[in-house]
């Protein structure tokens, strides 16, 4: 114990802990998707493993999300391979690559796609995740059926189709409903508690990290029924501790333009502290400003059909991109209204299922009538419309290269849905900044050397996933539970 | 002296230090505008100050820039009154407002223009920098006459021009050419060199920090003819060591948006190690992911008569915004080419003075013509072009909102030049991420703690200006010498 205050921003000395509470070999911080498949590899390479979870059972924000996993490459998983689907291990690489765009890592990336089939046949035999060897035809954001495989990102949309032969990566667990991310982490629970080396506690605040005198990490002060402990791990501390978008101060400081989202998608334990942990002991936080954010606005598919327009009349992406990178190319644009244009037959099925909750913003029985109830320019809509209509007659979108499937002539009477952030439409969002850290999970300084003892995994670090306008659903996850599971192998071989 | 190493991501502990080699009340890293305003400043109330320069000379950045300084307020400066314009500070804090837009800092926004007449007179009477009453009137990224006066930022065009009274408040040094950074460097210099308290130290490399058992900031190891020196700091270090923008592995991981940028502006210290030395404390890092990048456009200010479209035939901005605006504008559009259409008349100034070195992607005696030639698609340009001929005959840009005396009815033969970066155009950047400090130049934790005897300013700090798009020239220089200012005076009067 010591008096002095211990908190996320300040790591206790340990020098100044005159005793240890408790040891282990492996302290863990969080026990959601990363911390559990952290801890599972840390126990079985032999490792003592203490998990420690803030909420009264695990699960984190995978158990909140529909856990479709992304996975691929080497040829194709079992279920790729039986639904019909080859997938290269470089298609992957370069879907995910230019996904990430300017702020790739390409050794994280690339150890991703090397090893995604091996991270497939450990889920489903290592710790027996179901997954039906069948095909989701219908574009969707989550699998509501017990699908096995279903495109999630912009695979076969442009650009991303010109450099990598698409492939559906998006796994979903064998069950009804938007119920994988549950289903997910009960059997994670039942693999951690099946193992005798791995002790979880639940209840748990860490306070901070302990460093030595030679700036070694050995340990967390926890707290427990308003007493604090010093727990020293001998070989290190994994940081699962999730990312920051339920601290609005992180936020507004780092991620500003998430704040034009209107639902955080997290558990309430996403407030950062794992991250200010890594920062207290110079670990460099990177790509803070980044995050998932989105206008979800399929299902149904056939609104792909119709076009997305700024407040001047003008398209600006192709509409069957990722709901993200639509999202994100909404917030990217100048202006300050959106719409999607739908014939009164593309808006037929939205009607039916209206997920994203926007409003009419407008009709028209002819497009000058739009375009005046929209009041948008005369002459703008109907330019962009006139050559949208030429160019679906001619079976290609000259201007951003939509797929042909979705070309249809748009023939009013018109409708225009009101898609703009901030007047209804649900727009959810995450953050995608965190520790940087080498594909072992190591956590780095701003000059990327290691820190000893110290790992991150999950959205506490910063992982394959950069970008909004490059997400594809199963990418969280799947790097949460790919490099939890690194990290924890990497910290069990620590001598 | 300690054998353990010491750099800027490793701070040496004072227990680590058997004997300190210098003494000093503050010590401050970096001899540019912030370095040396801050000791001016530290000095004048009384304290000790020795101040570090890792090249042979002072001057930093501030002297390799023009040096315009930006200022207002309070009624006007003795230049913008004597040049008939008044700026009320509530104007000038809501343009520096909207400026920053989402990354705003407002308590330092406030601060800097409730000052910043306090600001100009100090400069003019303290240190003796001379600003001549009289106004440029000509639309300039840099002054080359000797006026004091001009317009660098977007304070005329929309959107700012609807909330904030337009005012100029670039003041530039009573130089002719583009001299202004080297002559105030001079003027800081010398009152450095007059004050007996301040001692100034060149081709000194700060290795790091030195900390205390209680997190406190006693002093810096340096680096002295390959001797490496303990330096005390009773009251604090100031880290004026400017951003990052000369460090390519930094700009990746932080601010990969700038690597679109061809010609970095700053000092070849601007590696980003003051900012490490404050993260390697436990310093939060914020807004690194933003920086300056610009399109210099103008001169001549008659380009502004023009359009600037995308690979679309779009226009995406009113094209009288500050360069940087339009730049970033360029940024965040989709597509892969952009143009700025001329007539040849307007093309004509531009070819005496190719400041941005744009080349001529295509002409037309007809806009189907331009459009051919261009590769855009047919119907495009031709409706932009007859949506805003439409507008300038009218008066009115009603897509954009360009200011009336920009508009000109554009007639063919028209002439593009290719703004399109990587293409040759002249694309200039620098950081605007460094360190969270208070106004008073303390830096803080991810938590907003202050951490004791450490002070920041200048590009290491995240400063009042935040985003390329809000960017004004003078902002830089006028934040790094307003904000060195109150460091030095809060680390003297520190007891």
């Amino acid at each position: 114990m010591s008096n002095k205050k211990a908190s996320p921003t300040h790591p206790r000395k340990a020098s100044d802990v005159s005793q240890w509470d408790r040891e282990t070999d492996i302290a863990i911080v969080g026990f959601g998707g990363a911390g559990g498949c952290a801890a599972i590899e840390a126990a079985d390479a032999g490792a003592e493993v203490s998990l420690f979870e803030l909420a009264s059972e695990g699960g984190g924000s995978t158990a909140m999300s529909s856990a479709e996993i992304y996975m691929g490459g080497s040829g194709g998983t079992r279920v790729q391979q039986a639904c019909g689907f080859e997938d290269a291990t470089e298609d992957m690489f370069t879907y995910m690559m230019m996904c990430a765009g300017a702020q790739a890592d390409e050794a994280k990336i690339r150890t991703y796609c090397d090893n995604s089939l091996q991270h497939f046949d450990w889920l489903a035999n290592t710790l027996g995740v179901p997954f039906k060897d069948s095909f989701h035809e219908e574009r969707a954001i989550m699998c509501l059926t017990d699908d096995g495989l279903l495109y999630t990102g912009s695979e076969k949309a442009y650009p991303f189709s010109q450099h990598a032969k698409p492939a559906p990566r998006g796994h979903n667990l064998y069950v009804e409903g938007d119920n994988g991310g549950p289903l997910f982490m009960k059997i994670v629970t039942e693999n951690v508690n099946k193992r005798e080396s791995i002790t979880v506690e639940y209840e748990t605040r860490v306070l901070s990290l302990i460093i030595d005198d030679d700036d070694e990490i050995v340990g967390l002060v926890i707290r427990q029924n308003q007493q604090e402990f010093n727990v020293r791990a001998r070989k290190g501390v994994i940081l699962c501790a999730g990312g920051f978008v339920m601290n609005e101060d992180m936020l507004a400081r780092y991620a500003p333009k998430l704040l034009r989202g209107n639902n955080a998608i997290g558990n309430p334990g996403d407030t950062g502290t794992g991250i200010m942990m890594g920062m207290s002991v110079g670990g460099a936080a990177i790509n803070m400003h980044e995050g998932f954010i989105s206008i979800p606005y399929y299902p149904p598919a056939s609104i792909t059909s119709g076009i997305v327009i700024n407040d001047k009349g003008h398209r600006f992406i192709n509409e069957d991109v990722y709901h993200a990178r639509l999202g994100q190319a909404v917030l990217d644009q100048p202006g300050d209204r959106f719409y999607f244009v739908l014939t009164v037959e593309q808006y037929g099925d939205y009607e039916k299922m209206n997920f994203m909750g926007a409003d009419i913003a407008g009709t028209g029985e002819t497009v000058e009538e739009l375009e005046a109830e929209l009041r948008l320019r005369t002459g703008t809509l109907q330019n962009t419309l006139a050559i949208y209509n030429e160019d679906c007659a001619a079976g290609e979108d000259t201007q951003f290269h939509k797929a042909p499937q979705w070309l249809q002539v748009m023939e009013p009477p018109l409708v225009a849905l009101d898609i703009t952030p901030g007047r209804g439409v649900f727009v959810p969002m995450f953050t995608l900044g965190g520790l940087d850290t080498l594909p072992t999970g190591e956590v780095l300084t701003a000059e990327r050397e290691v820190i000893p003892g110290l790992y991150a995994a999950g959205r506490t670090a910063c992982g394959v996933v950069r970008r909004a306008d490059g997400y594809s659903s199963g990418m969280s996850v799947g790097d949460a539970t790919f490099f939890g599971r690194l990290a924890g192998k990497q910290a069990a071989a620590r001598s």
